[in-house]
C-alpha cells in the first residue's frame, strides 16, 4: 500500500513522458505547455488509490489515470476560456498565451488523447470503464454550464448550488475511484460505496475551497483571501448569508455584490461572521465528511487498507492551502 | 443493397430522435438546435454503406453511424466559433444564437455523447472502432489548427494545403467507411482499400467545393459564388494560381486579395481563367477520382455491391450544389 504522496510523485513522474505528437506544433505545443503547469493530480492519484484497495496496481489503471488527468485539464482549458481567466497556477493561460482558437483545439484534442489512454484498457473492462468516464463526462460539461447560468442569476439557491458543485466538482473525484476499483475487479457493492465515498468527500471539498477564500490564513492561503467576494461568486457562505440575514445585512449584501469599494472583502467577511456563515459551513462540510466516511466504513477490505484515503480525505477537507 | 438516398433517410429518420438529455437545457436545446439545422449526412451513410458492402446493415453500424454524425456536428460548431460565423446553412450558429460559453460546452458534451454511441458496439470490435475514431479525431483536430494557422500566412504551398484537406477533411470520410468495414468483419486488406478509396474521394471532393465556389452555376449553387475569394481563403485554385502566374498577375493576386473593391470576385476569376486554374484542377480532381476507383477496384466483393458506392462517388466530385 502507497501513501497519496508516494502515488502522486510516481504518477508525475510517468505524466511527465510526451503525450502528444510533435506536428502540428501550434496544437501541441500549448497542450503540453497547459499540463506541465503542474497540479495535485489528486484525480488521477485517487484511480490509483481506488485501485490499490483491491490489490496490486493493475497497467490499466495508469492508462485511466492519464485519461482522467488529461480529461481534468481539457475541462480547465475551456473553462478559462469561458472566464476570459488570464491567470491559472500563477502562469498564463492557454487562449492568454495562444489566442482562444488554438486554446479551444488544445482542449478538443486533449479529451480525444484521453479516450486514447482508455482504448488501451483491458477488454473486460473497457465498455464499464468508457461508460462511466462518458457519464461522467457529461456530468462535468453540465455542471459547467450550470455554473455559466448562475453568473447571470441574481441569486441562486442552495439546492442548486449543491446540484452544480456536485457535477461540476465530486462527480469526477468519485469516478476516479471508481475506474480504479472498476479495474482492481471489485464488486458493484464495493465501488458504489467506493463512489459515495468520492461524492461526499467532494462536496465537503467544496465548502473547504469555499471557506479558505473568506477565513483562509493569508500567509497560508497563497491567493488573495476574498477573491471570491471580489467577484461575486456565489460560494456556500454568499448563499448561505442570503438565506439567514436580516433584512438590514440583505440590503447590505445586495450593495457589495453591486459595488467595488475597497472595503467590500472585509464587510462582506464581517456579514458573514455575524449570520453564523462559518460555523454553518464547518458542520455542512463535517456531515459530509461523515457520510463520506460511513461510506468508507462499508467498503469490504481491510480497513489498514484504507487508510491512505483516510489520510487523503482528512487532508482535502482540512487544508488550509 | 440500398441507395445513398435510400439509406439517407433511414438515416435521417432514426438520428431524429433524442439525443440528450433534457436537463440542463441550457445546455442541451442549443445541441439539439444544432443537429436539426440539418445536413447531407454524408459520412454517417458511408458507415453505412461501408458496412453493408460485406453483408446485411448490423445494429452496431448505426450506433457508429451516429457518433460519427455527432462528432461532425462538434466539429462545425466549434469551427463556427473559431471562424465567428454568424450564418451555418442558412441558419445562426450556436455561437450567434446562444453565446460562446454555450456553443463551446455544446460541442464539448456533443463529442461526449459521440463515444457514449461507440460504447454500445459489440465489444469483438470496441477497441478497434474507438482507436480509429480516436486516430481520425485527432486528424481532424490537426487540419483544422492548420487551416487556422493557414489564415496568419501569407502563402502556402500545394503540398501544404493538400496535408491540411487530408487532415480536415479526406480521413473522417476514409475512417466512417473503415468503421462500417470493419463492423462488417471485412479483412484489413479490404478495410485498407475502402479507407484510401475514402480518402482519394475526399480529396477530389474539397477540389469540386474549391471549383464550385469560382465556377459554379449560380443559379444552382446556392451560396454567393466567389465567397472563397472574397474571405482571401487559400483554396487549391489560388494556390495554384499564385504558382503558375506571371510577375503581372502575381501583382494583381496580392493587390485583389489586399483589397475589398468590388470586382474583387470577378477580377480574380479572370486571373483564374488566363492561368488555367479550372482546367488544372479539374483534371487533379480526375487523377483523385481515378485513385479512388483504382481502390475501389482492388476490394474484393462482388462489383455489383460497389455500385451505391461508385454512384455516390460520382455524385460527390460532380455535384453542381
Amino acid at each position: 500500500m502507497h501513501t497519496f504522496e508516494e502515488l502522486s510523485k510516481e504518477f508525475q513522474k510517468r505524466f511527465q513522458k510526451q503525450h502528444f505528437p510533435t506536428h502540428p506544433e501550434s496544437l501541441y505545443e500549448p497542450a503540453d505547455y497547459f499540463i506541465r503547469i503542474g497540479g495535485k493530480r489528486i484525480r488521477p492519484v485517487m484511480c490509483l488509490m481506488g485501485n490499490e484497495l483491491f490489490g496490486e496496481i493493475k497497467d490499466d489503471a495508469w492508462d485511466a489515470a492519464n485519461a482522467i488527468e488529461l480529461f481534468h485539464n481539457f475541462t480547465l482549458i475551456h473553462d478559462d476560456i469561458m472566464d476570459k481567466a488570464p491567470l491559472r497556477r500563477g502562469m498564463q493561460t492557454v487562449h492568454e498565451k495562444f489566442g482562444e482558437p488554438v486554446a479551444l483545439l488544445a482542449g478538443d484534442v486533449m479529451l480525444v488523447i484521453a479516450y486514447e489512454y482508455l482504448s488501451n484498457i483491458d477488454v473486460t473492462y473497457i465498455r464499464k470503464i468508457v461508460r462511466l468516464f462518458n457519464a461522467t463526462a457529461k456530468q462535468v460539461c453540465e455542471g459547467q454550464q450550470i455554473d455559466v447560468d448562475f453568473e447571470r442569476r441574481e441569486t441562486v439557491s442552495f439546492q442548486d448550488y449543491l446540484e452544480m458543485i456536485e457535477l461540476k466538482t465530486s462527480v469526477l473525484l468519485a469516478a476516479s475511484l471508481r475506474m480504479g476499483a472498476i479495474l482492481g475487479g471489485a464488486g458493484d457493492g464495493n465501488q458504489d460505496h467506493l463512489y459515495r465515498f468520492g461524492k461526499n468527500l467532494g462536496l465537503a471539498f467544496q465548502i473547504q475551497d469555499d471557506l479558505l477564500d473568506a477565513f483562509g490564513d493569508p500567509r497560508k492561503f497563497g491567493k488573495q483571501v476574498g477573491g471570491d467576494i471580489l467577484m461575486n461568486k456565489k460560494t456556500f457562505l454568499l448563499i448561505r448569508a442570503r438565506e439567514v440575514s436580516s433584512g438590514q445585512q440583505k440590503k447590505e449584501i445586495n450593495e457589495l455584490t453591486n459595488s467595488n469599494s475597497p472595503d467590500k472583502i472585509e464587510r462582506m467577511i464581517s456579514i458573514y461572521r455575524h449570520c453564523g456563515v462559518e460555523d454553518w459551513a464547518k458542520s455542512l462540510k463535517a456531515e459530509f465528511v461523515d457520510k463520506a466516511f460511513r461510506h468508507l466504513e462499508e467498503i469490504a477490505v481491510l480497513s489498514s487498507r484504507k487508510n491512505s484515503l483516510r489520510h487523503l480525505a482528512e487532508f482535502l477537507v482540512n487544508r488550509e492551502i
